[in-house]
């Protein structure tokens, strides 16, 4: 969007944008997706009445990498498990689910879609997965869903890398491609210049950007704004901003910014009095300084996130400088 | 800054850039200014330590309209409380008072600045006293201080007004004008608009603009990033973001993106783990939902600071529906 083009161009809205809620998906990286039912119907159903247009359910991640026993039922979205929460999702709601580039066995376990409840698969994927993720996105493309492709820690890939996997996504029948900002480290005038980019990419080829954000210096929310503005049309957001680490942006905050009148705030504000502060009791995500640092510097915020279970989670100088010291 | 002259402008610095930490003095507001003399000394010790230009240590608040009972010794900066803490300020750092229009007996208890330890007065005023901040400005002036003007609550003062308003201050011998979003309610687009608009008048008449922000829609870092971009040289930020309602910029945030090695943000890091997250557990700030709600409605925060104190502090849909259905 041009500022010399358009005057308050905040006041209206784009009615190609589309909200993806991932609350359950990335907030359960907090818990191992050990969420209960009435959680996860809560934020289905919150998501139908406030007019946001997909949630993701969770992982559909390998069951000989990842113990079933450790992990709730939305690391894995078997069909039986989602068909609990959702029954057959005779709603306006779609459903996605995430796959992990070399953690899933995507071959099997994602049903053709006339079997599944699912509509989207999105395809996670590190740069370096690329072949990966081309062949998962035609295998779930031809088992007809819509397909979505996150190139996950953007934020460390070179240049030329990101306009590569870009030629190479545009061959493929993904819909739309996800700018991630893995980490929380890049400032707007960033965020511009890579949705820019997939922008160009998108506009030529029919496809979609999207915009996944993480909130380790406060920026989630104004870098999706700023994605918003350059044209990424898929947005994603969690719940109060659940997430691992630093967490994501904030739906509520979203839906307040987006104006389209399809949206409402009112059953958002509900879930989060009623569910996401009753957990905010016992698990911790958000902008903490060691989350800041790791945002700062780049880095993944695992560092971060063992720090914050030691009796040194507050030692916040001894963090930095381990982190800006280490080899 | 044009994003077609400049590539990866984020990596270098503007050396015109000034930090101001106004901790104490916008900190101060959720605790009556009750600070601890070895608090206000810490925060003073980190500012010089941190490459910090400028420290704010209080309001010349009117002792008539004020209970000097009630509130610690920054609501009014005396000099004998300065200099308890700072002795002659013998340092680079300078230091700044605020005086509001209309509470403030600026001629008797502003003294002349070679009296003083102070370096700068802010005069901070609404829209509708520019008048009285005029009348402030020179009395700082001719008595020897830099000054400073905050225009608040931006948000809801229309454009013509605005422009009135910088017209009659560029008369002034004021060296800084600064955007103040009050409320924590503008977009970045709308900071963007009001910061050009602010350097368009200070590019004519030789004046700086500064940004001081509200965190209420978590966007305090990211419009004091865009004001910055656009010119913004004198900029407002509290440690930890510490501040009345969803408070401030954060320090650590803004230090860790400007890229002028005589910052350093240890020493910041250093304040937060032993002053800030102690005082975290007795008092609240942050963009907590009410504070959202107010942000999204360019409402003042009273309301929801009022809610904060109530066993209804989480009722969040019950303050939305208040804040939007009462006259």
């Amino acid at each position: 969007m041009s500022e010399t083009k358009e005057n308050a161009p905040w006041v209206t809205f784009r009615p190609e944008i589309k909200v993806l809620d991932c609350t359950v998906r990335d907030g359960g990286l907090i818990n191992n997706h050990l969420f209960e039912d009435d959680f996860v119907k809560a934020v289905y159903d919150t998501a139908i009445e406030s007019g946001i247009d997909y949630m993701e359910l969770g992982y559909k991640a390998s069951k000989t990498q990842f113990a079933r026993k450790e992990h709730g039922d939305w690391k894995f979205c078997d069909e039986d498990s989602m068909r609990r929460v959702v029954g057959d999702n005779d709603t306006k709601l779609k459903l996605t689910a995430m796959a992990d580039a070399g953690k899933t066995d995507y071959k099997t376990d994602i049903l053709p879609a006339e079997q599944s409840v699912l509509d989207c698969i999105r395809v996670a994927t590190y740069a370096h997965q690329i072949p990966t993720a081309v062949e998962m996105i035609k295998d779930a493309h031809d088992k007809g869903y819509e397909t979505c492709c996150n190139i996950m820690a953007i934020s460390t890939v070179a240049d030329p890398e990101i306009d590569k996997a870009l030629e190479i996504l545009a061959e493929t029948p993904v819909e739309t491609i996800v700018v991630v900002d893995s980490y929380g480290s890049l400032y707007h005038e960033q965020i511009r210049a890579l949705v820019k980019k997939y922008v160009t990419m998108a506009n030529a080829t029919g496809k979609e950007v999207g915009i996944h954000t993480h909130n380790n210096m406060q920026l989630a929310f104004a870098n999706t704004i700023e994605a918003i503005i350059q044209g990424a049309n898929r947005i994603d957001a969690t719940m109060l901003g659940l997430g691992r680490g630093a967490g994501n942006c904030p739906m509520e905050l979203l839906l307040g910014f987006l104006k389209n009148p399809k949206f409402d705030l009112r059953p958002v504000f509900k879930l989060l009095q009623d569910h996401l502060m009753p957990m905010r009791r016992t698990k911790e995500w958000g902008a903490l300084i060691p989350y800041v640092v790791t945002g700062l510097l780049n880095q993944h915020p695992r560092a971060a996130m063992r720090v914050r279970t030691t009796e040194e989670k507050n030692q916040f100088l001894e963090f930095y400088d381990a982190c800006t010291t280490e080899a």
